[in-house]
């Protein structure tokens, strides 16, 4: 039995709905295994700046380094996003505390759910069989590269930067994870124009070399963006720079139909950080409409990479599962097919997935 | 009747096959309507390379610049795209023209064949209906930004930079257009972390004031690769930056099965481009496979934009659909139910445009 101390940042929109139950599944887990699981709760995002000013308060970045494992909801207001001039932003928060915590590596695994197959607007014979993880570096690239306004503000810019340690560590997790999935490994670039993305090739074909047993090959953003599309099935192990990960991810995560579903782990130097890939979507927060799976499969995430529970981890993606195989579904993986009374608010399914535990 | 001349420059690959067919339906045009074409060519590319170590050479850019039009076929060749560390490439060509000639917005329609639905991996119910205009910001961005190697060629960057009024010219632009389309146009930007894209939002909402007529909306990335996929239907103008644009429309030309018909205006202060949306691909070229179909609506384009001949243009574009109509495909876009007879070779295809017209 283990010992582990999680903290949960809500943050903002519908992060406080779904991190409910990512947090209530860590309790049944913990309960039913023996493991004791203590909890801390901290701001972040909008919420931190309505509290104290600050996107990512002082006492959260504290409670994240002392924690085993974070649990994270969603961050983002559309006040802030209209308003390109606001200089406080919930975005930076999230952004610091990858940038704090050495998280370089977010795992993104495009899973089917088999039930959910009919809810993408791929046709089914495209989409069945893909089963793709991406490794988005993060805490590089033009996210972090230095800032600029002139002082008239007529001009503004944002460098595009990645250094050699960054490219090897995030290709070396990618290749070892290659090695134990489908064996091959996509690297997407755009090295026929950018110098940062010609480094980043060229530090993939050295860490290739290590790795013969991994098929490797290198897709430019624009024709990768378009081969998801066509043909997903073709992608295993997909690793990719900050900026062209955060877009082929999401745009990836709406081919499987599965944006409320999906998950991702955070990982690097100290501390685990999971989170659902969905934003704060405020136009249905606290209506009791938010999709809890993503969140709890989040926790599933967590179990396996930060605390090495692979049973417990496959409990929590089998209720949800069951949940799915039974019929229930959450507003946004309803279709015309779902029998109406099996259609569930946040609270309802997740209870669902706690009784299938 | 008018005089006007074009340069074509064919480019790598099936560059020269599919221009070939678009040159041959100027001509034809020309005929049957009175108007004096004459045509010069020019070297660009790896072909440019190889003849003159220059991937744009001097008497092409002085050809470009004195013409009334340019016709252009595909650039890239697979030899340096491994190469990272090549220091002269392919791409520089087609971007120093677009530079040099001051090609700051390029024009990509979105069309549905109907004929062709099924060609796309998206679902018919999807799909049907989606009509998108990009204009893709073409001379700015990471594209044309400061290029840095450390001096231990460990350490790259590249500058994303935007002015004021490179924003300001193409957000006119794409106003006008959708004033006289659907009247909705959509910013696409990065702006929850990009300081050029918070110009970018900046600028747009500016001159959005002039035109209360059109429906503006601001998107991130992110989610505009996300909601192409989930709803194309819902976008009418899409305007973006370069790199944005170069995603977003590879990506769009597959949902709409469309890659091997897609065509594209780069226009600006002077000479108009013309070329199709699909690369030089290598592996087909000089084996009579390639669709000239892209290179024949990049000459009705053209015959529209650049001479404002809208008959004209209107011809060629039904001719490609009679074609369609009447069962003739090539291979990318033939299926299933394709009449094995009439599976047409690049020659063949452009012959039967021809005698439509
Ligand atoms: C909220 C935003 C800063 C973030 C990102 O771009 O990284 C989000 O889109 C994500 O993918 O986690
Ligand atoms: C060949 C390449 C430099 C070019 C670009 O990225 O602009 C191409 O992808 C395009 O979209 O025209």
């Amino acid at each position: 039995a283990l010992k582990k101390h999680i903290l949960v940042i809500p943050g903002d929109g519908i992060g406080t709905e779904v991190t409910t139950w990512g947090k209530a599944v860590l309790e049944a887990i913990g309960q039913k295994f023996g493991h004791e699981f203590t909890f801390d709760e901290a701001l972040m995002g909008h919420a931190g700046i309505e509290a104290t000013g600050n996107p990512l308060p002082d006492e959260t970045l504290a409670k994240a380094k002392a924690s085993d494992a974070i649990l994270f909801g969603a961050i983002g207001h559309i006040k802030y996003d209209n308003d390109p001039s606001a200089k406080v932003r919930p975005e930076q928060g999230l952004l610091k505390i990858r940038k704090e915590l050495g998280l370089y590596a977010n795992l993104r695994p495009i899973m089917l759910f088999d039930e959910l197959l009919d809810a993408s607007s791929l046709k089914p014979e495209i989409l069945k069989g893909t089963d793709i993880l991406f490794f988005r570096e993060l805490t590089g690239d033009v996210y972090f590269g230095e800032k600029k306004r002139s002082e008239d503000r007529n001009t503004a810019s944002d460098l595009m930067i990645y250094s050699r340690y960054e490219v090897e560590r995030i290709a070396i997790k990618a290749y070892e994870a290659a090695r134990v999935r489908g064996k091959r490994l996509c690297s997407v670039d755009k090295a026929n124009v950018l110098e940062s993305s010609r480094l980043w090739r060229e530090v993939v074909q050295e860490i290739a070399k290590q790795y013969p047993d991994v098929e490797t090959e290198h897709m430019f953003i624009d024709n990768a963006a378009m081969q998801l599309v066509k043909n997903p099935k073709k992608f295993d192990v997909v690793l990719t720079a900050n900026l062209f990960g955060d877009i082929l991810t999401d745009e990836a995560s709406q081919i499987a139909g599965s944006m409320g579903m999906l998950a991702s782990a955070s990982i690097g130097d100290g501390t685990g950080f999971f989170e659902p890939i969905h934003g704060s979507a405020h136009d249905i927060a606290g209506q009791d409409k938010a999709n809890p799976l993503a969140s709890i499969l989040s926790v599933a995430l967590m179990l396996e990479i930060s605390f090495g529970l692979k049973e417990e981890a496959k409990l929590v993606t089998s209720a949800v599962d069951k949940a799915l195989k039974d019929g229930y579904r959450t507003g946004d993986i309803a279709d015309a097919n779902t029998d109406k009374s099996k259609i569930l608010g946040t609270k309802a399914m997740g209870q669902k997935v706690l009784e299938y535990l």
